[in-house]
């Protein structure tokens, strides 16, 4: 039964060596456990460096991509380079040559799926992203084998560790955002250039491959709702600790009839529920589906191991398909003409607004809530020097309506801003 | 692309029935989403009432398993009968005939899956048994499909909802160990006679099979160590709790080089763990990877629906694979014969003992400890009446050793009884 299998790595930086390592340690065991023997045979990288640095032999060096797609022993191709650019346009070619592509470009797959997928079509080969979206849980093998049977209702994450590491360090140790930015960047979890992360433009782009796996529909990563966590505050996470809540950046997908809602954006969490204990860097992901009721997916969702152990795991399963399987959101009654993805939706909120300490302010806010629809759960008020804040819960409201409300909230002579406004979990 | 599967049911009753649901209630999403067409052609089960009572045409039932292994038309079978015979005939009558089977039996797999498996390769059939551990949960897939990259270096889960229910209502409650056992029986979270639950038979079934495909070797369920959770006292979990532990019946399986240890015993998991909030009937399997690192799934362990809905899963899987895939234990170098089931594991543990209230006892007690190599992390003493409670926790230490000790104390004059010996999750 032993067969082997040829792959060809483009893109060796921390990913790209970790699956190399994976493949060339793991060999003998993936030989003996799956039947098949992988085999290593070319590298494309521009620095050389990195391939000696990974321990790669120099006669694996490829000089160009189409080296690689001309190569007819390669059977599987990953891509570790990340980015669109010249990511893409090197897919497309060793797609059209025939070989199935394993990648882990969350960015890439969310920005140009339908057209990988066509390229993927033409040259008859299987596209594979497992890594893509919270390094190594399987959680998109979860949604494409393991949960079949269920319309899935809904799916929220935390698929960020970056971010999650800061609201841990801000939660657990009193930290600014500055400073848990800084030590995350020092510890190498987040980037020079943290924008992709801590705007969450990351979430966005797991949340739209997610979304479309979980709701069978093509869900583009601009129409999802993104919030970031640079505003939050030290003061924030305080009140929410206070109230029991837990703040986290939740990737959320819902899905009423033939209305999704995707949004992504700070949000306290109960303390009781199973994603408050997610802490650091781990990521989870929490589904519900008519059938199987709540999951919970938890692990690392990133760093060069565990992202490496769901690409070989891609490479696995490429390598025993029977065939390439696509997506196929056109040809499954569902084009994404026809999704409406909500422009509203609804959630608790946590309202702070800073007021004049004069009678009246509550009634005058308080009136405001009542001619938008917003019913109030509790509140509270704390007076200090010249000013008081008001701090408010609500029940569940439309976004719209709260949205209105804050604006005519400023608008009130005796008030002064919100100065905070966090959906919460219900 | 359509095309039509047509599907059995062997024992229509709860998740019998449940799996009927599914495939009728969500036929056009699987139609639409899967491309397939799958249709309950025919149903076995000796009381009708049962078929009626899920509004199964009576047109449909078999009269005997010889009807449905003729039936040419039919391609998947799936067994909902439960228990070991006639199950064991049936299903190797079925897949004999060549026809593929989905099941949920896990006492049935864990007891003879070679004979089973032998039955399918002689049929050409494939065996599918996901709903078998840890219901909607797709831990099996996980394991085969998700982490083949990984050794997986241990793997230990809270896998039964009865226990789990019965613990945390002793934990949350405070009722004893009798009145949690009734509740949960008016519930119907535990059998009538509550054995298989209760005794951790049924968490050594599953730990079996996961135990087996996590470390790619046939592990018998005869080799599992294996303690219920009828000994757990009011006093224990209240202990446990002041330590910061929670009691959970664990199954624990770990892996190191050609040993694997694999044991079923109630166990105090630190608060922090994430496996300690997982509460009432739910599961959960915490798994580590050599590359992937630390995972957990969470779910719904047991139910009509979320077990039906692993069973459609694997009906899809089956439908969909290009030919069956066996576990091959045999063929891939780790013969049954080459294991070694560790006969002595290592594990902290908890200790209280009854003595009386003299002089001496305590140091008579440590002196034990010392003669056998046991290392202690911290001792407490409590005096009442004429009688004292010495309370240990120990460092990692040898279950022989631990043994040899607690038979040692109980020979000492001073000392009444060792009450209770709860090991530790480290």
């Amino acid at each position: 039964m032993k067969k082997t299998v040829n792959v060809a790595i483009m893109g060796i930086g921390t990913v790209g060596g970790g699956t190399y390592e994976i493949l060339t340690k793991n060999h003998d065991f993936l030989l003996r456990t799956q039947g098949i023997d992988f085999q290593v045979s070319k590298v494309l990288d521009k620095n050389i460096d990195r391939i000696r640095y990974f321990g790669i032999p120099e006669n694996k060096a490829a000089a160009t991509v189409d080296e690689i797609a001309a190569d007819k022993s390669i059977d599987i191709v990953v891509e570790t380079m990340g980015g669109v650019e010249p990511a893409k346009t090197f897919i497309e070619k060793v797609l059209l040559s025939g070989k199935n592509v394993v990648t882990a470009n969350k960015e890439l797959i969310s920005k140009h799926w339908p057209a990988l997928e066509a390229a993927a079509k033409k040259g008859g080969a299987g596209l594979y992203f497992e890594a893509s979206c919270v390094g190594g849980v399987p959680i998109i093998r979860a949604l494409q084998e393991g949960l079949q049977a269920n319309h899935i209702t809904s799916l929220v994450g935390i698929i960020n560790g970056t971010t999650n590491y800061i609201l841990t360090k801000m939660t657990e140790e009193g930290m600014s955002y500055d400073d848990a930015l800084k030590e995350a960047q020092q510890l190498g979890y987040a980037e020079f250039n943290p924008t992709s992360d801590v705007e969450g433009f990351d979430v966005a782009y797991k949340l739209s491959i997610l979304a479309s796996l979980a709701f069978h529909t093509c869900v583009p990563y601009q129409m999802i709702h993104r919030e970031g966590i640079t505003k939050i505050s030290k003061a924030d996470i305080k009140a929410g600790l206070e109230l029991g809540y837990r703040i986290k950046l939740l990737a959320i997908g819902k899905r009423k009839g033939n209305e999704i809602e995707v949004r992504v954006h700070p949000t306290f969490v109960p303390a009781a529920h199973p994603l408050a204990s997610v802490g650091g860097s781990f990521n989870a992901v929490y589904v519900n589906g008519d059938y199987v009721d709540d999951l919970m997916f938890y692990g690392r969702g990133a760093g060069a191991r565990p992202t490496g152990s769901a690409i070989v795991s891609d490479i696995v399963y490429a390598a025993k398909a029977s065939g390439p399987v696509y997506s196929d959101f056109e040809n499954n009654g569902q084009k994404a003409d026809d999704i409406v993805i909500a422009s509203d939706f609804s959630s608790k909120y946590y309202m702070s607004i800073s007021v004049k300490d004069v009678p009246g302010v509550l009634a005058a806010v308080t009136g405001v809530f009542a001619r938008h629809s917003v019913s109030i759960e509790s509140v509270s008020q704390r007076s200090f020097g010249s000013g008081a804040a008001i701090v408010f819960l609500t029940h569940t409201a439309s976004e719209s309506d709260i949205m209105a409300a804050v604006e005519d909230i400023e608008d009130l002579d005796d008030t002064n801003k919100v100065e905070s406004l966090i959906r919460v979990l219900a």
